[in-house]
């Protein structure tokens, strides 16, 4: 038997997936998943963005630029434009799904034992990304506006951490917290990635699904106004979460060299992204169908992510803290201490087991943390069930909770 | 500006890459691709295809399992069993393309400075894959029966090569020189993988289009017969030379333990390969579609490459050596060191200078060294231009090579 002594020693896989076995049990309510809900598929549009981009066969059939088909970018450039963000082809790669755009990231910039920050809770699949990069992971708390900004500052004025390479966060409608740094923050953070001289990874897969509040800016457009900061931001963007998962488009947005190398290790890394994917997105873009469609499903997500809310303040008001996300998919709450009523000082972890046994789930927050675990958090997620499932599944947790 | 230090130091990108820009030339003809030809591309088959996996909307739209759509490994484990090998689910990961689970393999089993043998002249994205994992690359020459096992056994018997993890080779119609592993230095290999605990990575993109000769079954067939040799085969194999590039669609086979260690490194890489397209060659290969596709292919194959070796032979037979392959799609030259009447002792890449001013291009050997660069060599693919340009192609080459 082969003896594996090679660096990735993480033979358990994501925390998230494991509990996908529970996923087929019938009658089972997920708030599990980071899925987008399949109902809301723009079935139509793509379909016939299929048809155009078929026309075209060579495009859809053949091997494709290791970048990214040129019409697919020149779209994704158009739709980064509207976003407030100019960049030229040089800057921009497509990858499959904005993980892969991460995982080229860390590969041509981290060396094993490198510091990497990173916001904490966090991204699982990033986590393991870093770990797989052998990264010295240092984390950074967030709070209900986002990463705290001041920590960070405080840290890296102390000297207390070797210089690190990159920090890493979801700023908008954070996987898994929900929250949005403040545009101050965001500022505050472009000007400490250039005073340190650190990627400043900013990774937006949910930044289109706002459904109330004010438009907060990326940190990649308010690059801006900070003068030197464009060339640290490196910023993911994705279709998975605003069209489909399925299309495994991503794109990259990096200054031309960071481009460059990330684009000659894709090479080898899978020469090409599904070139038949690629053209039908740009035929999805071209039309605009996403335009379109993106109301509908921000109006749905609104409404999932109140119906949720609702029911935790009515049913675990006293049992649940949370914040009421203003876009994504997700909730994040913690469970108090001693519930009034409930089994007082239960962690997530023991509330999913009950959970698992009246049907329905969630995430615990211990998947969400590189150290310092909290084991009282769990993240709720209301994008895939609908809105009767949502209620029914509170009260099942109210349950579980035996509140 | 970011100070680049990661080990991942091939800022030049793909040799053959590089000479991509010479092919929108006007009136160039290429001997230079890897691509299949996109006229032999089976557009209404796929077309019907898409429109069938299209009425599984949710399938091609949202995330799918990390190791591949079930509906697609069933249908490549059936693939798999008409060529001779049964394998289980557990032992199959769909990736995108081929390249993938290279990729992923190399991540999976390799430390820095880990011994990796490869057959040499070798396909560059190995080279690069292997350097990206900072492997000890040692080569292994190659003959007119491809890997020369007798070397390989003399050179594992010395003890003068630390322990090997794995030794990487395209047995069969191998990229470049087109030349087939004889079934006895097949057997052979999986005795040396058993007795020296090294994983045999066998890629075999190309196995089934063979035009001429008898049928060698693929190594990880004939493990069967090798006790023990199994658990130390890797085989890669994917649809873009006998169905599309454009689809994405390569899978790997190898012991559970290792799939299973391949589909975590997935996970993190790009969580899954694109659903849609997966669904797609699930639905034609389903229907039988590239059982009455392949004898077309192949068929053309046979005929492009036979007015190519006709031609060289006529035109540059004293120029050059070749050996006829019975598969595949490349020819594997070396230039005479005197030919008669032409530039004696030209080495390719100088003749690749003249002959892209004659409007026909190539790929020099020395993009497939590692070490002991052979400058005589050239890869010449017949796969891609009509009969008419290659018969046109040898006489610019002719020219370009003052005979």
């Amino acid at each position: 038997m082969y003896e594996f002594t090679a660096p990735f020693q993480s033979p358990s896989g994501s925390p998230i997936r494991e509990l996908f076995k529970y996923l087929a049990e019938p009658g089972m309510i997920s708030f599990a998943g980071g899925y987008p809900a399949s109902d809301l598929f723009d079935v139509d549009g793509l379909q016939q963005a299929s048809a155009r981009a078929y026309q075209d066969t060579s495009q859809c059939l053949q091997y494709g630029p290791t970048d990214g088909l040129p019409r697919l970018k020149h779209e994704l450039i158009n739709l980064m434009a509207r976003r407030g963000v100019p960049c030229a082809p040089s800057e921009m790669v497509v990858t499959t799904g904005s993980q892969q755009g991460l995982d080229l990231l860390l590969r041509v910039l981290l060396n094993p034992g490198d510091v990497a920050l990173t916001e904490q809770p966090a991204y699982p699949a990033t986590l393991q990304a870093l770990r797989l990069q052998q990264a010295n992971i240092v984390t950074i708390p967030v709070d209900a506006h986002g990463l705290d900004v001041d920590y960070l500052a405080t840290l890296l004025a102390s000297g207390t951490v070797a210089h690190p390479k990159l920090l890493y966060t979801v700023p908008t409608f954070a996987n898994p917290t929900g929250a949005t740094i403040t545009r101050e923050r965001r500022i505050a953070l472009l000007k400490l990635a250039v005073q340190y001289e650190f990627v400043l990874v900013e990774d937006d897969p949910y930044g289109d699904l706002r459904f109330s509040g004010e438009t907060v800016p990326s940190i990649l457009s308010l690059a801006a106004e900070v003068p030197g900061s464009r060339d640290w931001v490196v910023h993911f963007a994705s279709l998975s979460k605003i069209v489909a998962p399925g299309l495994r488009v991503g794109w990259t947005i990096a200054s031309a060299e960071i481009a460059r190398r990330c684009v000659i290790a894709k090479q080898t890394v899978d020469l090409c992204s599904a070139p038949w994917t690629q053209a039908i997105a740009a035929e999805y873009l071209a039309d605009g169908a996403l335009e379109r469609h993106l109301p509908r499903i921000t109006a749905m997500y609104g409404r999932k992510c109140e119906a949720l809310c609702d029911a935790l303040q009515l049913q675990l008001g006293d049992a649940l803290q949370f914040h009421r996300p203003e876009g994504g998919m997700f909730v994040w709450a913690r469970l108090n201490a001693a519930g009034s009523g409930g089994a007082s000082g239960m962690d997530a972890s023991a509330l999913l087991q009950r959970a698992i046994e009246n049907k329905v789930m969630f995430v615990p927050g211990n998947a969400f943390f590189a150290d310092k675990v909290d084991a009282a958090s769990l993240r709720l997620s209301f994008a895939a069930p609908g809105i009767a499932d949502i209620e029914e599944g509170v009260r099942r947790l109210k349950r579980a909770y035996g509140a």
